[in-house]
């Protein structure tokens, strides 16, 4: 495989994935190459994100809520085409902790256990309002650093 | 062309459109056919829709707006495949205004002035919080009338 | 309930479905306004059809195949909304089989039991090369009636 | 402005632009944070990159056509947030010329000229049947050059 900034060991990276979700591809996202179009897969990494965030309570969409995670920003690289008919495993695990962001790295694996993507992205918490970063509280921190 | 409920005389209904947007053809919203997919023409209306709506004032997405329109239902012929390469002409006028509804109709031709699509669909004024309809002020309904 | 010129009466029309898939709502396809955004049904409908017709052979996507299922006509009808933690199921059913076309009913429900939707639209059979219609051979025609 | 790995000198990395589309955000673009959500800026990207190589016969659609280009890598920094008034620029340039791929980079700038978003990603040229990487003619490399 190509060398990958992000990732300095493949196998070892690969297995420090625990929680995934599993994908099936819409056929409105297939484009007229026959594929899955580039854009959409950032629609799967999105949904993984978000199941890890709700586990610890990092993503809620109460009206209440005053911080929210955005997303600073994202980086794929498409190793293998996705078709139609795949089904996908998402995986997700947290990287690296700061006092107001944190990386999440992502991998898309096929049902022939095929690398489709490997993918990261750092996500802010901020005030919604201000839209200024916020700091995490040690609890979620440490919950983060978990993952 | 076939029978259309919601059309009567096809050279009068089209005739009444004046007001349209220009729409461009996406790449990621074609498909593994090789045409435009079905699902992505629903957000071209959208945007005619909230193009001609924020003319009359009807479209604001100020926090302090204490109605939205939402959609209660829509429903599309598709008459001529619709492929990359075109550029449509999505035309949109009010039809009938009720008491906290109306209808909008849709028609969508490309460069070589082909119908492709025709379309219609009925708007309710809510109130977010309650989601209950509220009745337009007689100002916004003579608006709507001149639509 | 509202009256659906497509639907006489509900609870027969309801008992009548059988088929169904389960669909989780995208943070994606929510919009500004807090729910999702009527376009993205349209793929939950796409999504349910192409596995029910998958059932019976009527989707297939090798090159070999010369004949597609385009959609010819679609109407929906947004009764609650939905949102983002939403856990859907989308029923369909087979309705009227002509002779190179055939209608598809469409049911949205919540986890709370709710009708959020209810849809349907024509699928016509066609040569994909010269796009005109294509009739069904009398397999396929007992395959569709019994769905 | 924050440091972007693929940016040494911004004022000159920017001004390095000259070719842009623009975009007009879409309300089914919209997520319920309020802003444009994070995966339909890459369709805007994907746009504003057609329109580029199409200038240089790089982006075809024939059936005729025995290589087409597809994305190798993607990333994209999400510098302001944007809103669905918002009417933007995609700048793009064609940045290093390989043997069989290139890299593009991206800018994204709303109507008040702030940045948005900067993005680079690499095109492979393949053949579609064989999935293998096709090194560019002469000509093509040279116009790419130009870009």
């Amino acid at each position: 495989m190509k060398t990958i900034s992000y990732i300095e060991d493949f196998n070892k990276w690969r297995e420090e994935f625990s929680f995934h979700i599993p994908i099936k591809v819409r056929f409105a996202e297939t484009d007229m190459f026959g594929h899955v179009n580039n854009v959409f897969v950032f629609m799967y990494f999105e949904q993984a994100r978000i199941e890890l965030l709700k586990k610890i309570g990092l993503f809620q969409i109460k009206s209440t809520v005053d911080t929210i995670p955005i997303v600073a920003d994202l980086q794929c690289d498409y190793i293998n085409q996705i078709y139609f008919e795949d089904q996908l495993r998402i995986y997700v695990k947290v990287n690296q902790v700061g006092r107001t962001s944190f990386d999440i790295h992502y991998l898309a694996v096929n049902d022939n256990d095929e690398v489709c993507l490997t993918a990261r992205g750092r996500m802010v918490q901020i005030n919604p309002t201000t839209g200024k970063p916020v700091p995490f509280t040690d609890a979620i921190k440490k919950e983060l650093q978990s993952l």
